[in-house]
C-alpha cells in the first residue's frame, strides 16, 4: 500500500512551498522545479528522472502509467500528495490543471557536462527572454535529434513552469547548459564544431549552405537579435527568405527552420 | 498644432475603456483592438490602417515616424492622447510598455474576402488556442509571402493583444479569415487549391512532396492535432522527421518548417 498525504487547505505550508517554485528566486534557492502531466512525467521517468514529490489531483482517472509512477516515487523514498483540482491549479498556475504534477531536482547545466560527440546538431540561444520560446526550442531540438540547448548570456530560466510546459517533456531529453559568451566560445573552439548564426548580415542562403557536424545553430534575443561580434565569430551566417515586410522570424521558428534544413543536409 | 488630450488618472474612463480592449468580450462588442509600438503602427499605416486613437507615453523620444503618425491620425479626425508610462503599461498589460499604442477597427474576417489568386501559399489553423502561436503564424506567413491565415473552428482571437504583439505587425499585412470547417471546405473546393496537412497519419515525407500553388498549409490544435476526418479531406498529408521522444512539433513551428519547404519547392 502506497502512502499518500492528503492536503485540502489552500494555506497549507506545502501548497505554499510548491507554489513558490513558480518564482525564479525561490526555485534557484531550492534547486527544484515543477513539471505537469502524466505524459511528461512518464517521459521524465524513462530518462531517469523520478520526482521527489508527486502531486495527484482527486479528479484523476486511474492509469497504469500513473500507478507505475507512484510506485517508483514511493520506492525512491519520495512523497506522494493527494489534493483537489483547485489546489493543483493554484500550484501550477494553470486554469485547467493536469491531473498530476511532480517536483524535480534541477540538473547540472555546466558547459563541461556537454558531450558534443553525442549528436550532430546542437541549439544555442543568446539572451532568449521568452520561456515559451525556450521550451519550444527544446521541443524542436528533441524532434531534430539535437543533443541539447546551450543558453548564452542572460536567458529565461529553462526550469520555469512555462518553459517546461512548452518543452513538452524535452527538458528531460535534451542536455541544457548555461554559459557566458566568453566561456562558450573558448569551449567551442576547444574541439570540433561549426557555429552557424541565423543572420541578416553578410549571410548566405540557408538552403544548401555547407553545414558540417557537430553543427551549433545560434539564434539571438527576440528583439535585438545577435550582437554583431557574436555573428562575426560564427563560421557561417545564413539567412532565410523574407518575402514580406518583416525582416526577422520568431527566434524559436528560425531555429526550427534552420534545424530541419541542417538535419536534411547532414542526412544526405 | 496637433491637439493632444492629456490623461493622468488611472481611474479615467478612457483608460478603463482602452484597458477593457484586452478583454475579448469587450473587444468583440467594440469591434476595436489595441496594437503597440512605433514600428508596428508604422507598418499598419503603410498598409492603410490608421488608428482611431493614438496613445503616447510621456517618456517617448521624438521620432519623425511618430510625428508622421500623429499628423495622419489628426488628419483622419482621430484622437491623440498623452499619458504616463504607468498608465500605458496598465492599458497594454506590459511591464515595459512601448512609447506608443493605437486603437484600430477590426477588419472583415469573412472567408469571402479572401482572394486565393493573390498568393501561392496560405496558412490554415484549426482550433489553435494559443494567441502567441497565432501571432507567430501571421509573422511567418508574412515572411514566406503567404496571403493570409484562415482560422478554422474555435481559435484564439487574432485581435488579442498577445496575438497582435507576436505577429510583429503581420496582423496588418496578412489577410485573416475565420470560418467553420463546414464553410471552409466547400469554399476551398469551389476553386483551385491544394490542402496540405501536417500529419502523422498515412503521411509522406514533407521534403520534396508534390506541392502545388495555391497551397493551403493546415495545422491543428496544440494538444489534439487535426481531427481525423479533416486530415482525410486533405489532398496531401506530410510529416516531418521526429528523431527524439516527441511525436509532434509546436503548431507554429510545424507551419513554419512546412511553409519554408513549400516556398523553396514552388520557387524551383
Amino acid at each position: 500500500m502506497i502512502e499518500r498525504r492528503r492536503i485540502t487547505g489552500f494555506s497549507n505550508p506545502t501548497v505554499k512551498a510548491l507554489r513558490a517554485l513558480r518564482d525564479k528566486k525561490h526555485r534557484k534557492r531550492e534547486r527544484r522545479f515543477l513539471a505537469e502531466g502524466l505524459r511528461l512525467l512518464t517521459d521524465a521517468r524513462d530518462c531517469g528522472h523520478v520526482p521527489e514529490i508527486l502531486v495527484l489531483s482527486d479528479a484523476r482517472d486511474p492509469h497504469p502509467l500513473l500507478a507505475a509512477l507512484e510506485a517508483e516515487v514511493a520506492a525512491a523514498g519520495g512523497e506522494i500528495i493527494e489534493t483537489t483540482p483547485d489546489i493543483l491549479s493554484k500550484i501550477t498556475g494553470k486554469d485547467n490543471p493536469q491531473s498530476v504534477a511532480g517536483v524535480f531536482t534541477e540538473f547540472d547545466t555546466a558547459l563541461a557536462a556537454i558531450d558534443r560527440t553525442q549528436a550532430p546538431i546542437w541549439l544555442v540561444a543568446q539572451a532568449l527572454r521568452d520561456p515559451g520560446n525556450l521550451g519550444t526550442m527544446l521541443r524542436t531540438g528533441d524532434a531534430i535529434g539535437a543533443g541539447g540547448l546551450i543558453l548564452i548570456d542572460d536567458c529565461a530560466d529553462p526550469f520555469s513552469v512555462e518553459a517546461v510546459r512548452a518543452s513538452m517533456g524535452a527538458v528531460f531529453t535534451q542536455a541544457i547548459a548555461q554559459a557566458k559568451w566568453d566561456e562558450f566560445l573558448p569551449w567551442l573552439r576547444g574541439g570540433q564544431g561549426q557555429l552557424v548564426a541565423a543572420s541578416l548580415r553578410d549571410a548566405q542562403r540557408y538552403r544548401g549552405a555547407p553545414y558540417t557536424a557537430p553543427c551549433f545553430i545560434m539564434v539571438g534575443n527576440e528583439s535585438r537579435g545577435l550582437p554583431e561580434d557574436y555573428e562575426l565569430a560564427c563560421d557561417l551566417r545564413v539567412t532565410m527568405p523574407m518575402r514580406g515586410r518583416a525582416d526577422s522570424l520568431n527566434a524559436a521558428v528560425a531555429a526550427a527552420v534552420l534545424g530541419y534544413e541542417i538535419l536534411a543536409y547532414l542526412d544526405k
